[in-house]
């Protein structure tokens, strides 16, 4: 029987993934602070925990997957989950946060003997759903293998792994998602010229995504936009994953003009 | 004996297009400002052509690649090039142009009895040598069904029509560049936060483009950013295109956001 993990953040990407692991046969305690997202996996086999410590066990796996930096070091300072998971313990953390929220949080790990391994993920919901996750991993090398086999379980089509400095991991995260939105701005702004003179975007995204942009952004949000599907100002990424971009490129005096502009964009449309 | 086709614009692009043609058997005259950047294609076996107008010849086809509207409007006005085509001539105009200034020509050649095909052209030299270019074509379906065989020797691996308005291909054109200049610079900066961070840009790159990116924009341009063969201001693409889609999406009250930062970064770096 393999060891039962420890599931906590069953939101719109952390609830199929958790369904991934259920699925794959790995045992489940799962938690969310709004404990109805976690019926239908416990319909599923999964065990209830009523506390986010109630999930973690001495010397086990907990993943969380949650909105934010706090969200995060509330939940494993709140209640000792920390020392319920104690040495040998590992913490896969795949929450979109701070490269120096990050390595705070493994320097509190660390101080209770826990490894640290963060493993943002990069997905739509449909695309956990189709097993088609993008995963980047960062941390201590005997943890990383421990917790290898969960995350190609939970439906990542490929897990790359960027070392043990933490904050990688993290930071290949926050770019991607700058990207994500970049493209996404641009392609709005680009098929707004192609509409506002008089013509039709939709083979334009065809050839341009055929071509120079073979890529599923460019072809996704381009064809939703042409298709009037979304308004050019939606994006599934938060506001919040572009400012921890903006905010950290400032820490370390990398240039912003791209950043700053794409959230003045995206505010200015909220 | 297939006709003898006018090209007119020798230059990093043009030159190996003419090249191209020339290799598929096609009789060239050639002419170009500078006179020794045709030498090569007439050591080759182009004829040479002493001015524009030469490169004409009554009811046949002239190619031009040339720097701008200006440059496109002058060559066909001065010493009446255009009446040398005349009815039943075609000129394909492969130039980065505004679509009111693709949209002007046409109706000075309609004046001529002349067709004029709107043939934009994606790819650097190297992929013209590699008959790897991308064509964008508008214009009179039965001058584009002459020309056709003509962009495909010019080394096409596609030809996109987009129709019979005048415009329509240089709207394409625009927007594609555009957007390539905002992937470049967004790789660019989000790259520099990965560098300023204290990582390796390489595996990043190597991630994004497998993954959410697998476009030849950004594996190109992001592998030489991270090995520090280009500068991060660097980009195959001139100011004066991106100025374009400015100024054209003004003219329509389209967003320029985007391209007014991209505009503010490229100026500050030149």
């Amino acid at each position: 029987m393999p060891e039962t993990i420890g599931f906590i953040g069953l939101g719109d990407l952390g609830a199929p993934i958790a369904a991934n692991l259920l699925a794959a046969g790995l045992p489940l305690r799962v938690f969310n602070r709004t404990a109805a997202k976690a019926d239908a996996l416990v319909s599923q086999g999964a065990a209830r925990a009523d506390r986010a410590v109630d999930a973690a066990s001495a010397g086990g796996i907990v993943v969380s997957l949650l909105w934010d930096d706090a969200s995060v070091e509330e939940v494993v300072t709140r209640d000792g989950l920390l020392d319920r998971l104690g040495p040998g313990g590992v913490h896969v953390s795949m929450s979109t946060v701070s490269p120096e929220g990050s390595k705070k949080l493994a320097a509190l790990h660390a101080a209770h003997g826990v490894q640290f391994v963060e493993a943002p993920v990069f997905g739509r919901p449909e695309a956990a759903v189709a097993r088609k996750l993008w995963i980047a991993m960062a941390g201590p090398e005997p943890a990383k293998t421990r917790v290898r086999p969960l995350l190609d379980a939970m439906g990542a089509q490929g897990v790359f792994d960027f070392g043990e400095q933490i904050g990688a991991a993290t930071t290949v995260k926050l770019v991607g998602n700058f990207l994500i939105i970049s493209a996404a701005r641009s392609m709005s702004e680009a098929l707004a010229l192609v509409a506002n003179g008089g013509f039709d975007p939709k083979p334009v995204v065809e050839m341009l995504t055929q071509t120079l942009f073979p890529a599923p952004i460019y072809q996704t949000y381009g064809r939703m936009i042409a298709a009037g599907t979304i308004a050019a100002s939606q994006s599934d990424i938060p506001e919040k994953d572009l400012g921890l971009f903006e905010k950290t490129a400032r820490e370390v005096n990398s240039p912003t003009q791209i950043a700053d502009m794409l959230l003045e964009i995206v505010r200015a449309q909220a």
